[in-house]
């Protein structure tokens, strides 16, 4: 059924692929049959996730990437697939807006597919859903993936643990250090951007970006060398060295650092590959998508094979407080159906 | 082997009280048992979930909350939980600190118990964690248990479902437009609060949200009357009457507006109780939390069941592309054992 969508895409029709996504997105079993067949064309896409607070012009900064690798130089144009993961509510039609914003710069480039996508309210969620896009993009023949979310929720850590490369996105005076402090995510980032560069405070902001990189790798450990990681002398084998997130500033309306900021990408690019890290993070993503496979496909056999009255009745019964949750699981599973 | 402990937390006993919360937190056996000895005892208690972004002043608001619940006037005081659910790194020690600057406010009343939760990596997470520290305050006791959560991602969603009554906390001139908009948390707003209403730009973030409530609760449907919402007369029965949030100015810091705010919420209980609501939202919650453990439990019996070799080689043919995800699942489901 998925085989001659799976063609289409293969042979690069721009229809096909904005078809097979929207069936991603839904689910669709021909969604599903067709990702089986373009699974063995994945695996060579460059996947760069781009997160931070709303206000920090992270859409903005994804257009400038956007642009500078369709630039004519050496290793490029490449070809760039944009998914902006916007757990916007429907009625807000945020996504929508922003695909509108986003195509005056892009338009026309058949080098470029820009794709939204809002929440799923599946079992799975937004992080299988993006994990199956990636899967189509790259199979589709698409360089760089650049996955752009919002915020600094759970969701968006999942969703950043997907890509090879991950850049949190900071701007001056918006609190940076509240909300990096709470968000908790300065863990995931691989390159840390200060956008708005232009803008006072941005001192401060990387001030304290340090600060809290200082905490989140201790100074002990490694030492910088003209903005590249190294370990102590002596102290760890090559395939032990550190990356420190560098700090790097970008103007993303007029596109100042974002060329140094891509340099940046593929310096850690460089980094994965040589330490191995590129394959042991590949391999965790594949675990991972199995793992919500697996999941969802134990959960929904059970629930079939469970008359729903019966389930039914098991929640009445909690509700009467006369079954706790663990004695309903039990209760649940005792029946070897 | 709960037996002991579930009965020292039904007498009240604090320290016992903290040791469950713990071994809740960690998912310990003799914490799922005691559990199972308690639930009997839950369901009195009222469901406060407070979220907002960070800058809001929202942990200073609960403080306010809990500091007039246990005022001595008729209704009168009642007995506070608070659990703040904090994504915040184990570095940064966010919770911790939280705590500490809280106890100076609360210290020393029997009548009021704070917690802090730290982000959880297991399968049902932050949500599953969250629902039964909230069963084991519910049967300890308390009347009133107030959910603090940071942020408006998919995780502070889930746990806001977890409440009676959901308060957004807003304000003012954070760019509330935008953080309210791209977090799309309008729909589980029961009461919308601007806190910090004495600074300047309160009415325009006033204005920002009296806007975006119209695009999610349609003018037609419903008419105010004194800040409560009516359906149009002869179009809807009764029990279908829908609740408008309402917007409240308060001043963590002083007090200011935290009274009319409690009155709020009683009003929203009261509605709940009038429509049924009360029940459906109660059901609705012990469905998903029975649906999570069961998700958890099938996920580890069949990862138990299934020899850990075979499931590193299927991930071994998925990193060299041989196997695609959902083919893993239907070789792993198709071994009858």
């Amino acid at each position: 059924m998925g085989k001659a969508l799976a063609k289409s895409i293969l042979s690069g029709e721009r229809m096909a692929l904005a078809r097979l996504l929207t069936q991603v997105e839904n689910g669709s079993p021909e969604g599903r049959a067709s990702l089986d067949e373009l699974f063995a064309y994945t695996g060579k896409a460059q996947l760069i996730g781009v997160t931070g607070a709303p206000g920090t012009g992270k859409s903005s900064l994804v257009n400038q990437m956007a642009l500078q690798y369709r630039r004519s130089e050496a290793g490029y144009p490449k070809r760039v697939a944009i998914i902006a993961v916007d757990p916007s509510s429907p009625f807000t039609g945020g996504a929508v807006l922003g695909d509108r914003v986003r195509m005056r710069d892009l338009a026309g480039d058949p080098g470029v597919f820009i794709r939204s996508m809002a929440s799923r309210g599946s079992l799975g969620g937004l992080a299988q859903a993006t994990a199956a896009m990636v899967q189509v993009f790259d199979a589709a023949g698409f360089d760089v993936i650049l996955i752009e979310t919002v915020g600094a929720g759970q969701t968006e850590v999942d969703i950043a643990r997907l890509a090879h490369t991950t850049l949190v996105v900071e701007a001056p005076g918006l609190g940076d250090e509240i909300q990096a402090i709470k968000a908790g995510i300065l863990e995931i980032a691989d390159i840390l951007v200060i956008n708005k560069a232009d803008l006072p405070g941005v001192e401060n902001a990387e001030y304290a970006l340090r600060g809290m990189l200082g905490l989140a790798h201790p100074v002990e450990k490694v030492f910088h060398h003209h903005g590249q990681a190294m370990s102590m002398p002596g102290s760890e084998p090559v395939n032990a060295v550190l990356w420190v997130p560098p700090i790097l500033r970008t103007v993303a309306t007029d596109g100042t650092g974002v060329g140094e900021l891509l340099a940046a990408i593929e310096r850690h690019a460089q980094h994965l590959r040589a330490t191995g890290d590129w394959g042991r993070r590949e391999r965790t993503r594949l675990e991972s998508e199995l793992e919500a496979l697996l999941t969802e496909t134990l959960v929904t056999q059970f629930r079939l094979s469970f008359p729903a009255d019966r389930y039914e009745k098991l929640i009445d019964r909690l509700v009467q407080r006369s079954l706790s949750p663990w004695e309903a699981v039990r209760e649940l599973l005792k029946k070897p159906k």
